[in-house]
């Protein structure tokens, strides 16, 4: 039954990190990985996949802490011609979509969109031809986000499925893609449905890029709108150096009702630098400034990390 | 020391399902799993094995609940010409002997005896020569059910071992099973002792299967029994397709005492398809109609699975 | 991304053991490992290392309670003409310097010291050259044992790093070991600072130990020290026979202040016997005799496993 197709692989990722007003941390951040994937030949040019993926924190050894323990990837599916369909727990269309354009590690990963990175119980079906990739995903009932902590909606009556789609086009250093996604929880949602568009351009050593997300939340009683900007520039500034710079703008204020407590208007900006020591192995650096208007607060993160993929 | 016997294996498997007053879910259902195992040769024979075998959830990538990490298979052994002895937490002898009727898969899965499938803190012992296998467990005091939520017996006095054994005969196209097997914890058990019969006849393309079990029950104030019948034929349709047929009784009742939550008279039919991709991939749907008379209830379940083993 | 380079390894390690008062139980105890390491060559003499290892009970099959999932190693690091660096989990100076003395395997395997065997998010530094090998660790604040159960003083306002340093010497038989260890929780800690030096010697087929370790704790409101001697003789009887004798001597008093429930005034004898089938694989039994003249008790525990390294 063993095969000789199952990849183990993964990364370990530490960092020193602080943010105004606390100590000198070492922080693991979920930032470790450990998977297991594999593929099988049917014939025909189909083929049987799977891939399992989870989270760790290195700087105590631990289980990301609220995390089912293949949060990242647990999917079996099929594959050919008609593309890739995987079902289980995947990444979401948003991600799919425009996430591109957020160039950071750590402090400066500053996510281009509010709605989930994952869903749970789902159908993905994605494809791929020349310059076009598309992708689409559904879950059943209430469980976009099962597995999670505090997650009990899996099948409840009045629950909505999770659902989303995204398209992307890549030739000549451009890319752009469009994605609308709906995280399908009634209650306690942060971001009901959102969609959003980025683009990215490459002019040698730079590449530059920009998004947008717009997303609603319709919670009894209260109706809000988020609206994140992105912009990005990746320099490579020689062969083993890359330096990154990201500015995001995330605002989200209620259209009817009471301002939640979550809900801010936030800029932030992001200095990142990464030293590659091989294909594999990288020392980076990154700084990010946050200023929130509404909670009145403003931090400057930074830190200091060693990454090796395996 | 890493030696290169080391093989990594499992299955990754997920369904679509629904039983009667539901909703639509996908459903991991503790199908996925994943194993590491090895043997070492010791010469004259002697063989040092072990394996380690977990169950996941691939819906949502998590760890099955109130399982151990490795509830499936968690040893080390010796083998040789005189069998295999193997410590720590693996199958009970009624699996073992009589379960090989049940051909079913996820809802016509019908467990074809009551008491555990696993014993920790055992002590395996299997031999096998020609058509002729054995086997027998013993536990240490209380313990067979040790790493799983709620147990909490583990060496408390008063507390008893678990044990069992079992023989199977196999030869042209027959297969004869018996098995006994006493789960040893004293309190809040299902079923204290049970032993179990079972024969299957391969007429191709049909195998037929049938077995019985019994067991009891010795709770302070009750006693009680339960009877499992259970039938089933396998159909080998084409090369790549299966259809399978379960049906199962199962009655316990009460001869000393009060009527207990979990005694029930409870009849499932059970019809299953099973088509192949590969050896390793399959696509699999099942029906299953379960009646109780005690609890009153009826139920109709249905999946549609993707089964991949790696 | 994948590298061949990633090695799986690993101990499958089962007992059957027994202390007075308690019955004949099945101990998993932490003694199987399951781990993952891998190193990358960097060009130059440099290369990339990383280590994941977690501690499991075999008897069970479960991650043993109260542990991060890698509890034993969690790193990642650079390695050179310079020494190794390493950052996240990994063990701490007194076991690098002075635990070699304890030869004992589970009832006979007597910590030589009372400080932690762990530090999490720690600095890692080890240099070898020759017969000398010395070492180096600090973490961030309060954090030296984050991620086990209970600690919640990671980057908690007035904590204390920890930190520590060992020396080694080895040649023509002897061995001789320096180390010093702070672990740097404040409140609820049992040894704070400690420092050790021991020394071991081989006349063929005997290896002669004897360590001594002594530590001060500073809780609010009293002081105290513990002191531990330990002596060891490991027996080569035949190639694959060894016998080993173990002799530990554990006192802790207060010098200020009350006696806490935790001090001791502890003497244990222990005998071992182990049987090699393979290099990896081997039987062994132990029994250990403990008398505490504070809490005025006297246990012997005995012990028999099959130990399998992979």
């Amino acid at each position: 039954q063993a095969a000789s197709s199952v990849t183990m692989y993964g990364r370990a990722d530490v960092a020193y990190s602080k943010t105004t007003g606390s100590s000198l941390m070492q922080s693991g951040g979920g930032e470790t990985r450990l998977g297991i994937k594999g593929q099988e030949d049917l014939g025909n040019g189909l083929a049987a996949t799977f891939q399992l993926e989870g989270r760790f924190d290195l700087d105590t050894g631990a289980k990301t802490a609220n995390r089912s323990f293949f949060d990242r990837e647990s999917t079996v599916g099929l594959k050919g011609s008609f593309g890739h369909v995987r079902l289980g727990r995947s990444i979401s269309m948003m991600d799919r979509g425009i996430a591109f354009v957020n160039v950071g590690r750590r402090a400066t990963d500053l996510q281009a969109y509010a709605s989930a990175t994952r869903h749970s119980n789902g159908l993905f079906y994605t494809y791929a031809n020349g310059p076009y990739e598309f992708g689409a995903d559904v879950t059943t009932k209430g469980s976009y986000n099962e597995g999670q902590s505090g997650s009990t909606d899996d099948g409840v009556i009045g629950q909505k499925p999770a659902f989303g789609a995204y398209g992307k086009y890549s030739a000549n250093g451009l890319t752009v893609g469009l994605a609308y996604q709906a995280d399908g929880k009634k209650a306690a949602k942060t971001i009901a449905k959102e969609f959003g568009a980025a683009l990215s351009y490459k002019i040698n050593p730079v590449t530059l890029g920009v998004s947008y997300a717009q997303g609603n939340d319709n919670v009894v009683g209260s109706k809000a709108k988020s609206r994140i900007w992105e912009a990005s520039a990746s320099i490579a500034a020689t062969a083993d150096d890359t330096i990154n710079l990201i500015y995001r703008n995330d605002r989200r204020k209620n259209t009817v009702g009471a301002v939640t407590a979550a809900y801010k208007r936030q800029t932030a900006y992001g200095l990142g630098y990464i030293h590659t020591l091989s294909k594999r192995t990288s020392i980076y650096a990154d700084v990010a400034r946050t200023k929130d208007t509404v909670a009145n607060t403003k931090a400057t993160t930074w830190d200091l990390a060693l990454r090796h993929n395996f």
